[in-house]
């Protein structure tokens, strides 16, 4: 049982939070225990998993081992606040770019939404979600509770848009052509970029067609990149397992 | 200028935060510049707007009186902390149930989801969103931010499910039925449930159709319910144009 705020693993998980931190240690913490029961499904072996010890509550002998802690203790460290239950802390991973059907994320530094990607994709595509530079790291907080554990399931990619293969196909609400246009052939990799900005152009321009969603004219500015992935990755993967 | 911290401007704004305080008095705040400007572009008259006075901007002459306040003074009452450069105070505003395609959520708890259903209801269909029963108030900071405005342009409704006319089709993973089974015959309600119960009993019992979103064996236990409405409007207006 931890009852010092002066406990290494507090101080390790406290640190994560900061993503210089992650990125030299290659660790992230999952905060909350439906993460923490993700990773165990997903045969995640923790380094560590921290559990609040409440009065009167007996967690589920579980196969990972874990240590106790006071539960203000947990809290303190905890992006999520008061009523923290579990802290797991794992070993970074990432995928290869690959699948029939995936997803490449450029310039979204928001992890709301890079989180809610990988669950999207999770969901609905075969291939891991790819994320090209100024991306938000998909090991913060905010990014694998958004994800709610798919990350655990489906590790996201790292790599640049030329190093894509297959057809490339960037989401941009200027094109003439919708996603209903395009060839359902796999390997397809639909290419997103920022809420605001859309895709560079350089990848517009290396881009093996363009397409968009249609909205209406009387609509907000565009869709937000979450739902636009959702929308693109369930028109693909319907008109792929069609044909 | 607004130099003091007791200034009832700022004292009302602060006072949104809490529901009882919006409740009490239908008014709301939109924090942010963008979210200031969306509501001047869709006509709305503010009862208030508050400038940053940051040193060096000025700001550029906009229809809407404002008032300009110290810096620090804005962000103390503001969500979104330091940097908040605009705060429009707002008479809140609700849709009747209508359209030919539109939105019913049941149960949808969380601000960021309710905000991110309205903005994907505002790019893809023509009805509101309507709110049931314990959904989170759409005028929270957190929802008229997620909303990126388009409560401004297409605010919510507030019915009961037996409330509602048309042909309201419930969203349900376990449903026989797939979304592209379900006739695109407007008026068309998709009605959506918490992101982990789903739609209650009662609802799924009462609506003229239950449908799933194909989502793949090996994924989420769930999609998130701004992901699953996004796909259920897009497919529904995308058949409902070309029939």
């Amino acid at each position: 049982m931890i009852t010092s705020p002066h406990n290494e693993q507090l101080k390790t998980i406290r640190k994560l939070q900061a993503k210089r931190h992650r990125e030299r240690t290659g660790l992230f913490a999952a905060e909350g225990e439906d993460l923490v029961d993700a990773a165990a499904a997903a045969g995640w072996s923790p380094e560590a998993v921290l559990r609040s010890a409440v009065a009167g509550v007996t967690p589920p002998e579980r196969g990972t081992p874990h240590t106790y802690v006071e539960p203000e203790l947990l809290d303190a460290v905890s992006s999520l606040g008061s009523g923290t239950r579990a802290i797991g802390v794992y070993r970074q991973r990432f995928s290869r770019p690959g699948g029939s059907l995936s997803v490449y994320l450029d310039g979204v530094g928001d992890p709301g939404n890079v989180g809610a990607v990988i669950r999207a994709a999770h969901a609905l595509c075969d291939g891991p979600v790819v994320l090209g530079p100024g991306c938000a790291d998909p090991y913060s907080p905010k990014a694998v509770r958004a994800s709610m554990g798919s990350v655990f399931a489906r590790p996201p990619a790292q790599a640049a848009f030329n190093e894509l293969s297959g057809a490339r196909v960037a989401l941009d609400p200027a094109a003439s052509a919708t996603l209903a246009d395009v060839e359902p052939a796999p390997p397809l990799v639909l290419c997103l970029g920022a809420e605001r900005e859309g895709l560079r152009p350089e990848v517009l321009k290396a881009a093996n067609a363009c397409a968009r969603i249609p909205v209406r004219a009387d609509g907000p500015e565009s869709l937000g990149v979450a739902a636009a992935a959702a929308i693109a990755l369930y028109e693909a993967a319907t008109r792929m397992a069609a044909s």
